[in-house]
């Protein structure tokens, strides 16, 4: 069996223009786990980890809609609860998608805290919007009455909080994971693991870790999940088919088969966007660089395809 | 080392008439992580589950509150999300505390399901107030439109849901968690199992289980949990120092050592109320019956007291 690290992303589990409902992101995972339990069954080791975007954005929004009657609880802690909440959507689906496919397996959740540095830039200049929208007199009061990073959405006219988004440096569970993948029953188990890119938090040292109001990229934790379990492949899960120059644009030319370095070129040109494909090119690139053998993104339903070289985007070392 | 499953009161970590803020609640589990701790560093081996009645109920209200504009979703996932919420808590401060203590371990939450009957009696007749207060109005409304169940509080003046609490009758990560507890480097790790009583779920069959809205008393999944481990003994820890006959009479009397059929005698009398000591008794005769060495009900610090038989109400077989 061949170990893949498959990282699902948060808009692939829940549709940008959906109604947000529950129900919905059951249909859409219930789309997902099809993939995933046929690359099992063609004899891939899947470990999994997700990200949490939208659904941590919703947790946040809830806690500041209710903040009058309920104390809001602080984002590493929603983090968590995003574990839960997608762990157990993933589990569902793909036992019953693992059962139809005559490859019954249990879908364990390992909740996953992520060490990130103090010092990371990052907390400096946070950048990813969440949470509610406030009125510009209220951005400016949250700014002075909790320290807020406030930005300005002009599309949607209103002002969100801005989170720092630091890099992964260590995965705290990591050693104990290791411990039960070496010496599991194979063939049992798959895996969910590091979910929403991991709960931040700082080492204090002398045993104490403390959460911090962050949000970690998913693409940068799959990568250091994938080089803490030897996974010769990992593969970056998205809404769209896989990596284009020129997106969106006439000249618009999606890569199938890519090495490294030509990515690295595209990429330096500014070709992928900061907040989207930049961070799972970095991720794919990183991983490759430590010593992966392939990166794959592509759309959630190809994954068996281009498993087999036949879809998405397939980076090659060098 | 002898292994014991503790559960961990959702009270227990939310004091009743506190502020209810994410920072009331670390220092009360800080606290409550040094009677564990001890117990550790005098050699138990601790498989930890806990409740989740506070933290679900604040999930549900958020929902309740901001559902113009989120649509909620189902109280299963709002349990999944407490396992996450919990579990993070939990292992923060155990983490800290059994490195003060000398006894480093890491501390992995398993989010777990348990599969209950839709047959249960339970779901005839929901029983468990959550969630917010709504006018007499309101409620005839979503007993409409919902088919919510709803009962009024008198004491507080309003309506609230009802949610049916059915037994627990299989835990789905029993068979991939006791392969780990046996394959597991020993002294390592701290489990926590089966929180909030567990995800509740209908088994649809051919590998297809699916949420139910319910909760499970965390003291039923807790006497399953020790069961299905073979654990020797369970310990149930709460905020009060133990079981009591005649609680809050004039004629109040703490038991100390008790045997099974003594308790099942007091119980019979209608001495434990429903919804709090009543199934904690229930649950440790449970356990006894089916061949537990001993029961303890004892409060969260003393713990490692309760353990060398000099705390709590401590429940022998017979």
């Amino acid at each position: 069996m061949e170990r893949i690290v498959v990282a699902l992303g948060g808009n692939a589990l829940e549709r940008s223009g959906g109604d947000g409902s529950w129900a919905q992101a059951v249909v859409q995972m219930r789309e997902a786990a099809r993939g995933l339990a046929s690359a099992v069954r063609e004899g891939a080791e899947l470990i999994l980890t997700h990200g949490n975007g939208p659904q941590v954005g919703v947790l946040l929004r809830q806690n500041e809609l209710a903040e009058r009657e309920v104390p809001p609880r602080p984002v590493d802690v929603l983090v968590a609860e995003s574990q839960g909440q997608i762990g157990y959507l993933i589990g569902q689906e793909l036992e019953a998608a693992l059962a139809r496919e005559r490859s019954p397996r249990t879908v364990l959740n390992f909740p996953s805290r992520m060490v990130v540095d103090a010092k990371d830039p990052a907390f400096q200049s946070p950048s990813k919007p969440v949470g509610r929208f406030y009125s510009e007199a209220e951005a400016n009061l949250l700014r002075k009455s909790r320290g807020w990073a406030m930005s300005r959405d002009a599309a949607r006219g209103g002002w969100r909080r801005l989170l720092p988004s630091p890099r992964p440096l260590r995965w705290l569970e990591a050693e104990a994971f290791l411990d039960w993948m070496a010496r599991r029953k194979p063939a049992s188990t798959v895996p969910i693991v590091a979910g929403g890119g991991g709960i931040p938090v700082l080492d204090r040292g002398q045993g104490r870790c403390e959460g911090v109001e962050a949000v970690i990229d998913k693409d940068y934790a799959a990568a250091l999940v994938a080089r803490t379990v030897a996974a010769p492949r990992l593969a970056i899960l998205t809404d769209v088919p896989g990596v284009a120059v020129g997106f969106h644009r006439t000249w618009e030319r999606w890569l199938g088969s890519v090495s490294a370095s030509e990515l690295r070129e595209f990429h330096s040109r500014g070709e992928f966007s900061v907040g989207s494909m930049g961070p799972k090119v970095e991720a794919a690139l990183e991983f490759l660089n430590a010593g992966g053998r392939e990166a794959l993104i592509c759309d959630t339903t190809s994954l068996p395809r281009a498993l087999r070289g036949q879809a998405g985007t397939r980076v090659r070392p060098g």
